[in-house]
């Protein structure tokens, strides 16, 4: 799907998908997912009708994004993609579960380019009814259900789990309380790796 | 401190202080006050300079409103009393502090009157600078000092603790998934015991 039609100039500011035309498309297939994910929630909003919604073809939807999920993920800009972290949790042996949870989860919150977006979708699901069906409808259907899916592990306590870390996220990059706001990624996975074992392992 | 010049009328709508004169005070100092905290911080706010700037005697302060933590308790309208619930659960028996822990923290958030003000303060510290260095403040000088002090338990394992059960109530009254959010006291009680009495116990 490459073209041989950008110019030098074109190609110095594009990278992976970022032609002017393709951009666009992109922009509108966002564009209606936000709308649909909102009115109808994450189960509702079918790949077929966001691609009707923005005027295009489901190949050219599944082209950029892959697939739904990969669709509310740019669309939420939602940093962390599901089906890439859990495949890579779940080949973890099952005793240090709670070790590379906490890791995978603080590698995606220390890196400085992901952390906003995250704040930012925090702060909009406490703020806006809207924003937190959202973010109510993608966790439970694409982040719990498939982790639940994959695991023998219930639902009730996958969400202690999650609960634990984005309530340490609050503390530690929103009210910065220390000495938790200055502790190390390893003083991090320490303290909470045990806690995650306990739930999941 | 009671007088007998309320009427009739004025009496059937009066609380305890909520004689006009008394109502009008106590504004006046809790205004002073959130100007103080907000500006000095919890630590560098001293009753005295809240009462200063009220234009009041300290006296009335502590009349109103017993110590400086209760000055703030009620200009953040703060609903949990860590100086009430603290000696409470420092008389539970060490080995079930997980337990009591969680059944003082969910009464809290479980009672419809309390709920709705911890919410607004959470809201606040993820939207604003300023509520973010308040509760910071707060939780750092008052909850977790105070809590560390009359404890062994190291002020991150504080912390920890307390992360996880504002997340859960996040994922319970904010984001409200489910299973989480129909949970019963009871259930919530026995999936957060040990988690809290592995840091706190």
């Amino acid at each position: 799907m490459t073209s041989a039609h950008g110019t030098a100039g074109a190609r110095a500011s594009r990278g992976p998908g970022r032609r002017p035309g393709q951009t666009e498309t992109r922009e509108a297939i966002l564009g209606a997912a936000r709308e649909l994910f909102a009115e109808k929630g994450y189960d509702g909003a079918s790949l077929r009708a966001i691609a009707r919604a923005a005027g295009v073809d489901p190949a050219l939807v599944h082209h950029f994004f892959g697939n739904k999920e990969g669709v509310f993920v740019e669309a939420m800009r939602f940093p962390i993609d599901p089906s890439v972290l859990l495949p890579h949790i779940l080949a973890a042996p099952r005793e240090r579960r709670g070790e590379t949870i906490a890791r995978v989860f603080l590698g995606v919150w220390e890196d400085p380019g992901r952390r906003p977006p995250l704040l930012a979708m925090l702060r909009s699901a406490m703020t806006n009814e809207r924003a937190a069906a959202l973010l109510r409808e993608f966790i439970g259907s694409a982040l719990f259900a498939r982790a639940g899916a994959a695991t023998d592990v219930p639902q009730l306590r996958l969400q202690a789990a999650a609960g634990q870390m984005i309530g340490l996220m609050i503390l530690r990059y929103v009210v910065r309380v220390e000495p938790l706001a200055s502790a190390s990624e390893d003083e991090l996975v320490e303290l909470v790796a045990p806690v995650l074992q306990s739930y999941l392992g």
